[in-house]
């Protein structure tokens, strides 16, 4: 996908919201359990009911490894239901990779090509030479870890590297001198909007994913007071606000209103834009 | 495994060596790729021949989820082989993980249970809060990168953030503050032998895992001269360098000749240990 289709998606639907598959088998509806595959039978109807009102979608790997092969398997068959019924959506494997080269290219193979995904998520530690590979591949964009909204995200994130810049402002900062940098996105926490004037002036182009907002504190409102640019430029990211609002059969029907709530608030603010 | 575990076994084999299982269809001898599972059949006949002289095993998970089910099922077969004829074997999942609490908690669950390795690697990106769900599971480690080999190691993992301490040596000391702080290890490039002795200074305790010595470039005698402690503390990665030494049927023997040089040469600074 391109970025200009992405782009389009957002003001067709009126929406930039990404809905993450955090899905653990612990707390999904009861009666699902009897179903071959509930992790994607879970996740298949969740996208029936929100695939208008969200732009993106963001598996979390962890959440599929950890039961293995079978877990793997749930992925698979998540990403191709995407691919197949909503080609237009943006999916994101959340998988914080990052590796030395040849390493991370085997990583790209396997979210761009094997499964199919249109980005991914990459940690920067390792530096230029672990990110590259994946900005190597056409057309697929790469979401890297800038500031997080976990508590222990300003442990190295906020170290102060220069007078003036911190860890994560250094990050930013050099990601844009690295080949096809364009392919880039960042992570950038919700619970850290305050944060977010400063990293538009390094970042004024790409887009930001932000996790954060709903169970974990962030504020949309805030959010895009400071994140907005002129493409949007954000996806925001919702997931237990979304897919557990409720844990009962009508969990795919709470779920949608949930979204639609968050699409509701995404439209005001895009329209107040023009 | 316990850490005494693994020392006794280092004295026992007179070897710190780890083979890494990074295993690329494009490169294993042609002669298996008739067979059933060829990244499995290589994996099985390199280990059957070197594991009298390693004293761990790493595959590195990208070199498995390329090619996604399949390769998560060669994996699978894998660690399962060692675990059941090798049990004395210390296992190393490189997979460089690392997540908001809950989400560390899945990946710590695929690694330590669903797969049943003894160790997995993490990226320190995210801070305190990303790698003690990691450190939570009893008798299991953690190895969390510090400085690596590769050469965008030092973009960020170099960067001064205080008059006398580096990103990587900050990462080193604040690590010793978390729970279970002694289930840690860390990786230190083979490359960055120089290194090593401030590192020893910040962490004299821990087992250090030490890529890069061989294809990359790094001495093991310049690593040993620096990195050995009391308990020896180190453990040695080489892949390419015995993995693909041979791609002639001859493969696993050449291996077994590589692994065996190695372990000579440990052998005799072992002895001068004591």
């Amino acid at each position: 996908m391109t970025k200009q289709q992405l782009i389009e998606q957002i003001q067709l639907k009126k929406s930039f919201l990404c809905v993450g598959l955090d899905v653990d088998i612990n707390k999904i509806p009861k009666h699902l359990l009897d179903t071959e595959d509930p992790i994607f039978e879970f996740n298949k109807q969740i996208i029936d009911a929100t695939h208008h009102l969200a732009v993106a979608y963001k598996p979390n790997t962890a959440f599929y490894e950890c039961y293995g092969l079978e877990g793997w398997k749930s992925l698979e068959k998540t990403i191709a239901y995407i691919n197949e019924k909503h080609p237009e959506i943006f999916t994101i494997a959340d998988a914080k990779r990052g590796d030395i080269g040849n390493t991370s290219t085997m990583y790209a193979k396997a979210f761009f090509e094997n499964l199919n995904f249109d980005s991914v998520t990459v940690a920067p530690y390792m530096g230029s030479d672990s990110v590259e590979p994946f900005l190597a591949f056409k057309d697929k964009f790469t979401i890297m870890l800038a500031l997080t909204s976990n508590k222990g995200g300003l442990d190295f994130q906020a170290q102060q590297v220069t007078e003036d810049e911190k860890l994560y402002q250094n990050v930013l900062k050099q990601s844009l001198t690295w080949d096809n940098n364009e392919q880039l996105m960042y992570v950038v926490g919700a619970t850290k909007a305050e944060y977010l004037k400063g990293i538009r002036e390094i970042v004024p182009n790409h887009f930001l994913l932000v996790p954060g907002v709903g169970a974990q504190g962030g504020n949309l409102q805030d959010v895009c007071k400071y994140g907005l640019n002129k493409d949007c430029g954000l996806l925001i990211n919702s997931s237990r606000g979304i897919i557990y609002a409720s844990n009962g059969e009508d969990f795919a029907q709470v779920a949608q209103e949930k979204a639609q709530e968050l699409q509701s608030e995404m439209e005001v603010i895009l329209n107040n834009m023009q």
